[in-house]
């Protein structure tokens, strides 16, 4: 739906779309009644259209994101603003970190800067409570709000999503294929992803009844890049006599440090110890075996983002969410 | 100096000074002349003043960065948000690209939305003709403008820099020292910092009567993650006859590539092939053996360029250019 779409259901030229979203004088009641029931009825707030007309526009989007030093985030927020950027717009970002209230002053802030609409990059963003989402709500009352891979049904929230139960789901079925057993998750966020991608390896293993509980799913608290801590982490759980013969990490960091682990104990990959990571991210070539791991499909992800966004500015129906199936990369660390 | 310095030279209250830099009426012509007077005498703008005692100011920083993906610059943009966080600044950032056109844009975006100063995150800032550096003293004729890991001599700009040339001068002593004399440095931007220490490199090579020109310096222009294609060009390299025993390379990326090169063409590290790298990321601990690197202690520089912010916000004189040494942390790739 568009100003086009307005100007003919109210029956009226476009230019008088425009000076009624303009708040010109120059429009007697009655047309104005007109082309507001039309916008009423269509559930349009005269801001999108407003923005779709390029009236009261900075041409800018608000992105934020809980920590740039993620690689996976970093990469997120690199092609959103390259794509951005191809389109016109400028992008102001925020690294907000985990706490609650820092995320909604970042995005009070994004507000009064007047951005056209804030980009919640990752699933960082959505908590438990349905309460502690209502800053994301009210946001959207306001601008558009996109979610990168994660999920909140609200008016005026888009979402685009990776399929992260079913990449899990696959990689760990694989694995249980080429004759592996003892697989342990190891991972270290329980964002909205985390849960899925933790869904995905449990559903697997129980469906061929390899699931031990709460010593197959083993989460990691420390520093997101601190390998040596990950790699001793490992260690430890061999020593408390924990059995496993293959690790499915929901992060490639995770991932290397397996393989790292793996070395110092004088294990054979992936003949004695196979290793899958997640993100397909550079770090999938800095061990030696290469590291398996599953593509899901970030720029894909970011270009579909954008699309969506830069629909819904322009006044267009556009989808509430959509979803992009991962892929599994096959290296040296599995058989 | 601070209004409290201005009170006492000026002979009046406080609130008084606050009133005179607040424009308002209630002060007689001959008090509002005494404050301008000592505040034109030390040399400070009113505009500094109104921000010290929190007017005009949003409490929001602008940062700006090539290219949010690169590890170095994600990691000062992180430790950067979380210092600024903590002294009650928000941040907005825009990632640049490398291009001059989109920095001018960038800055000029940050400006407009009222920030009290800008970062310059990273060495990609500063150009090579003066003329192309005009936008940075441009920004600063209206806020501060603070360069990390780069230098620009201007009013209203200060500078924080690691030592880049000593620290690879140095780290290329040692490895001259330890009996290898076929080192190639291998880098892959020519930024303020990149020639900084290529310079350093190349004195050491050149004082020990080393250095071999052009063949000396290979200089990868593919993307800065890539690393099969980096292992590729020094595989190549060596096909062309090329001889070299050491590898300094400008970034831990590139050095990790070394590393992965070594092992493909089975060298023996660090006794065929010893391998320096820059940084001291994740990066280091990612390969076997682990990574000799050098820290250029982007933690403290980020912390000091903050206090420097706070300082200069403050109305207090601070240094326009401080300079701290890096260090070179041993691992397993160097005898």
């Amino acid at each position: 739906m568009t100003i086009y779409d307005i100007s003919e259901k109210a029956g009226v030229s476009i230019a008088t779309v425009s000076r009624v979203l303009n708040g010109s004088s120059n429009v007697s009641e009655k047309t104005k009644k007109k082309v507001l029931d039309v916008i009423d009825k269509y559930e349009y707030t005269p801001n999108a259209f407003a923005r779709g007309l390029g009236l009261n526009t900075m041409k800018t989007i608000g992105i934020m994101c809980a920590d740039s030093s993620d690689l996976y985030l970093a990469k997120a927020i690199y092609y959103i603003e390259q794509k951005l950027r191809t389109n016109g717009y400028d992008s102001i970002l925020c690294c907000t970190g985990y706490n609650l209230k820092n995320k909604i002053s970042s995005m009070n802030l994004l507000i009064s800067k007047k951005v056209d609409s804030i980009i919640l990059v990752g699933s960082h963003f959505i908590c438990e409570s349905e309460a502690d989402n209502k800053y994301i709500a009210d946001a959207a009352a306001q601008v558009p709000v996109m979610l990168l891979n994660a999920a909140l049904e609200a008016p005026n929230v888009y979402c685009v999503v990776s399929d992260d139960y079913t990449s899990m789901y696959e990689a760990t079925l694989q694995m249980i294929q080429s004759g592996i057993t003892d697989i342990v998750y190891f991972y270290n966020s329980a964002s909205y992803s985390g849960k899925k991608k933790l869904a995905g390896y449990r559903a697997a293993m129980e469906e061929h009844g390899l699931f031990k509980g709460e010593e197959s799913m083993q989460f990691y608290q420390g520093s997101h890049e601190d390998i040596p801590a990950m790699t001793n982490y490992l260690r430890q759980l061999c020593q408390k006599g924990v059995v496993f013969r293959g690790i499915i990490a929901a992060d490639d960091t995770l991932a290397l440090a397996a393989v790292k682990y793996a070395r110092e104990s004088r294990l054979q990959i992936p003949k004695e110890l196979a290793v899958i990571g997640y993100n397909n991210s550079m770090l999938a070539h800095c061990c030696d075996p290469e590291l398996t791991s599953i593509d899901n499909k970030l720029e894909t992800l970011c270009q579909h983002l954008i699309s969506t966004l830069l629909g819904v500015l322009g006044g267009s129906e556009m989808p509430k969410k959509t979803v992009f199936s991962g892929e599994l990369i096959k290296r040296g660390t599995t058989l």
